[in-house]
């Protein structure tokens, strides 16, 4: 970019050994036969003409990961901030719940100084005594010493804290944004450190740890990072026995990802005090390519590593905390976060941040155990049945021998989940999923789990049969098992209900009263809960009856004033787990008839 | 694992020199504090002991990229086998349609000899003569004779084809689906090579590029990979003029990217005839990696990608080629494919795959332009100020100096979108959101993106007075913005209707008639289309009112049976998008009232 015209250019730091400047050129030699796009990319600044990283004796290439690092979960700080929806307090303890049940022991809980939620957050967490010993709370903070000391407040009375102290350091915050040179930055930080060793005497109860991020740490020249990382260090002076963490944020990623692993193995082998530091990893996914940033900058020499439970986070979000977990357990390394029940994790992930995990998401997303391939399916079957002969050869459980199944990374029993097998219906018309029937022919959206789930439902009762299932032949099977009482020849189901009487009083606590019907006997039962399920389901546990709801959807079968409703929900019970469907011309019935469908799917398969 | 009880032994094969055995192990050095998790990790081994992968002196870790690679977009055969509710022939075409206008010059349409669809489609598009000349068809097959011969049929009349052969050739797939020695695997490979030459014969008109992919590559020892595909080019003795694709699939990804790296690096040195071989990748995301592995692999000697948009694909998807070719671009090198209007590729990939992308997807997500934090709005603002600044200190126009914006990696409106600022309203009661506010205050249940236009008004309109905004002027707000006729003192509007009149006679064409009222004067307009919403909009056409329905979403405002029913509906009008929305109890006239309140949204920005 010989013609740019920035009026600063950004500092070039030399890293390593000169001489070997130019990076090879990396262009096809197979002759693409594309054509220039039009888009503008004279806009754009290579990363290696902003910043220059060079190490090439590196040597993580060469290493592999046999270790868990230290985890930090920042779900209720870095994941909380970038919500349309920020968690309220039910949300935020729920979280912080989950991630202490699931291991983690370091929680960045906030940015206490910069709100009042925050600062409540962990005021409550504190007095309410809900921090186990062995897990440390970590708060944000900027520099400035009204936040300092108002962080210290936050933290009064915890046992273990992390004071995470950050500024920005990149050349374009420091041009554009605080219009200031490279020294008076590094004061901001030293003087920032300077606070925090005044303040911490007023939290004597409290073992801090610190911790310090050069914000935008991809866009600051290595050398200047290393400086300021050093200065804040000097004042702090850890030790081997009493660290410090020194977290470097792809607060934005600039590059691929072994560019950032050779920033991070410099840094590892240059900075002051290296035997008294934490070095401190925190992707985001900007390039999607914030897990193996991870994991080649810990292959370069960190220690610890900042994300979020699936990935939530500024834009494209943080690390992956779920992926890299199970990646390592892939590997046969103990990740030290327990993920054995990875659909629950989901599930309040999901509630709490209020937003859904994707389909494709690796390990948690609802398609990446399915196989739709006949050849996929062929091979996993083959696989799984060599597992079990192998294992009876050995004398063993087949959970104690090695897993090796074409197609599937890992079991998913080990997570708590399933291999699902789809079968197309009806390849030949290229209208091969049942979705597509159900949807034209009876105008049912089928959330994706349901559908998964129908698909094998549809397989069992057809698979005698072989060949292609008709459209009518799939209806059949879909009424028989969701809505028992479609067909009036063929009725069944043990539950069912006749008169529904609600009271809504406004206040969130509706009433309803069920004449539910038991086995051919009818019962009066009354439930008062925050909307009809809710109150439906506290009624039924009149009757002992156990439902949790865990996933709800309902829509208009048919747009027009006078179209039914039909509902979908998806029901724990006892530990399994149970789709329910309810077609009504009342969304309330509907709703209703969908607990009592799942309800009769449970008792049929018991019995 | 010395305690592996496998019956057959994964082959060990030394790559590189011995004597390097043993990669340094990793783990951290920084007192981890978690406790084990009890997670089965004894049932997992290490890819390392599995596939032995060494090359000391790669040199990929050192290259950079400045071109864009030979794309290949395999939606409609990868993707496409992958989804619940496969495409029909509409949904394929406008896929194929899509990936030309975007300039994809190699396309994979199918596997038309296992699937009468494919087959179908691949003929519709040579007959119907939709293929442009400097495009490529690509079509999958196995090995077998009667596949080779359809596949053969399929592609006749074209002008340029891709046969892709494949076969598997893992140790897990030789050892459990095969039960087959190395041999015998290879044998089948060069046997499929023969009978395609054989066959070619058949289409004298096409011009037939061959491709071969040793299927599950990264489960195949180095050494057998490289055996099978020099006997594979061996057969089709490919020339620097003349040359084959070898396609090196990450089928399922099983180590870091950088593994996958090396491996093409040494695959790249090894192969015979490497002038004549044009070197391809073809990576899945099981680890979440696969950005990485295709942009590692690619440093390290590889021609080509193969993926798909938004990373559709079987479980956790193929690599994404929107992130490739976006990443590239950030980097100012071109990617060769227009992503100009990023917004309506998204649309038609969800259309086409009936799957949404996710909200933090790079560059292409709802949410990835969006920033909620105040410092990150701050910072953006100033960045985009100082551009401003400097192209007028430089006599240019802003889009001709180099963007460097804190947060943002792109400038959005380069992809067609916009940078949103989302405010907190209510940052102090822990009920940030407005999506919160209008949910439990309203039922309100706001679509993402109308979320993120929403906020952008309360911004504007609240900004004179600051501080915070409370739910009564939010509510107020809302109303006067998008429900013009709420307010009975305050109702505006250019647009209305009184009588809506609809019949349907269940072929799909609904007539629909409504008095329309433009400026106080009422007009009875009518059309005929698939629902009511398409229907209006034909009718619309009549007064020449030009609406464009992008996206659509209505629900019940309470649950129980006498409730209102919301209706949102994202509207293209002119080259802009409004949003509407419609509150009604039928849900047809809320549908109706949304589109009228975006026509008036729009006319009133227009005044």
């Amino acid at each position: 970019m010989t013609d740019s015209t920035i009026t600063s250019t950004p500092a070039i730091v030399p890293v390593a050994a000169e001489g070997d400047s130019a990076a090879p050129v990396v262009g096809p030699t197979g002759d693409a036969p594309q054509q220039p796009s039009g888009m503008p990319v004279h806009k754009y600044l290579p990363f290696d003409e902003q910043i220059r990283v060079e190490l090439p004796d590196r040597t993580w290439p060469t290493r592999r990961i046999t270790r868990a690092p230290r985890w930090c979960a920042v779900d209720l700080r870095d994941g909380n901030q970038a919500l349309i929806d920020p968690m309220n307090s039910e949300r935020k303890l729920r979280m912080f719940e989950l991630l202490v049940q699931m291991g983690y022991k370091e929680i960045e809980v906030g940015f206490p100084s910069a709100s009042k939620t925050d600062f409540d957050f962990v005021r409550a967490l504190i007095e309410e005594d809900r921090i186990p010993d062995d897990v440390a709370i970590q708060v944000l903070t900027q520099c400035r010493e009204h936040l300092i000391e108002r962080t210290y407040e936050a933290i009064a009375g915890a046992k273990r804290a992390v004071v995470h102290l950050y500024n920005s350091t990149s050349v374009v915050q420091r041009d554009v944004v605080f219009r200031a040179d490279e020294d008076t930055v590094l004061d901001i930080a030293v003087q920032g450190a300077l606070l925090c060793r005044k303040y911490e005497e007023t939290v004597p109860d409290t073992a801090v740890t610190y911790q310090y991020s050069p914000e935008s740490y991809t866009g600051t020249e290595l050398e200047y990072a290393l400086r300021v990382c050093n200065a804040v260090s000097e004042v702090f002076k850890p030790t081997p026995q009493d660290k410090m963490i020194i977290n470097l944020p792809a607060t934005v990623e600039m590059a691929t990802p072994n560019v950032y692993a050779d920033s991070i193995e410099w840094m590892h082998r240059n900075l002051d005090r290296r035997d008294s530091i934490v070095l401190s990893l925190h992707p985001h996914n900007d390039r999607g390519t914030g897990v193996a940033a991870a994991e080649l900058g810990y292959l370069a020499g960190a220690d610890r590593i900042e994300g979020c439970l699936f990935g939530n986070g500024e834009r494209t979000g943080n690390v992956d905390l779920v992926t890299l977990g199970l990646n390592l357990f892939s590997q046969g390394v103990d990740p030290q976060i327990d993920f054995s029940d990875l659909n629950e994790v989901r599930r309040t992930v999901e509630h709490c941040n209020q937003m859904p995990v994707p389909e494709r998401s690796p390990y948690g997303g609802d398609l990446v155990f399915t196989a739709f391939s006949g050849s996929h399916q062929d091979a996993i079957n083959k696989g799984l049945e060599r597992m079990e002969a192998d294992a009876v050869k050995a004398g063993r459980s087949v959970d104690d021998i090695v897993w090796r199944v074409p197609y599937l990374p890992v079991d998913p029993k080990d997570l708590g989940r399933s291999y699902e097998a789809v079968i197309r219906v009806n390849s030949q018309s290229g209208k091969g999923g049942m979705a597509y029937l159900l949807r034209t022919e009876h105008g049912l959206e089928l959330p994706r789990r349901l559908q998964i789930e129908f698909s094998a439902i549809v397989q069992d009762k057809t698979d005698a049969d072989g060949g292609e299932v008709s459209p009518a032949t799939l209806w059949d099977v879909f009424t028989d098992e969701y809505l028992p009482t479609a067909i009036e020849e063929r009725r069944w189901g043990h539950y069912s209900f006749r008169d529904v009487r609600q009271e809504s009083t406004g206040d969130g606590a509706d009433r309803i009263t069920v004449s539910l019907v038991v086995d051919g006997q009818e019962y009066q039962v009354t439930g008062i809960g925050n909307g009809p399920l809710d109150g439906f389901v506290k009624a039924l546990g009149e009757r002992k009856i156990d439902v949790r709801i865990l996933d709800y959807a309902e829509h208009a079968l048919a747009e027009g004033d006078d179209s039914l409703a039909a509902a979908y929900v998806e029901c724990e019970i006892g530990d399994r787990i149970f789709w329910g469907v309810g077609i009504d011309g009342s969304i309330t019935r509907a709703s209703l008839e969908a607990i009592t469908s799942a309800l009769n799917r449970e008792y049929r398969a018991r019995h």
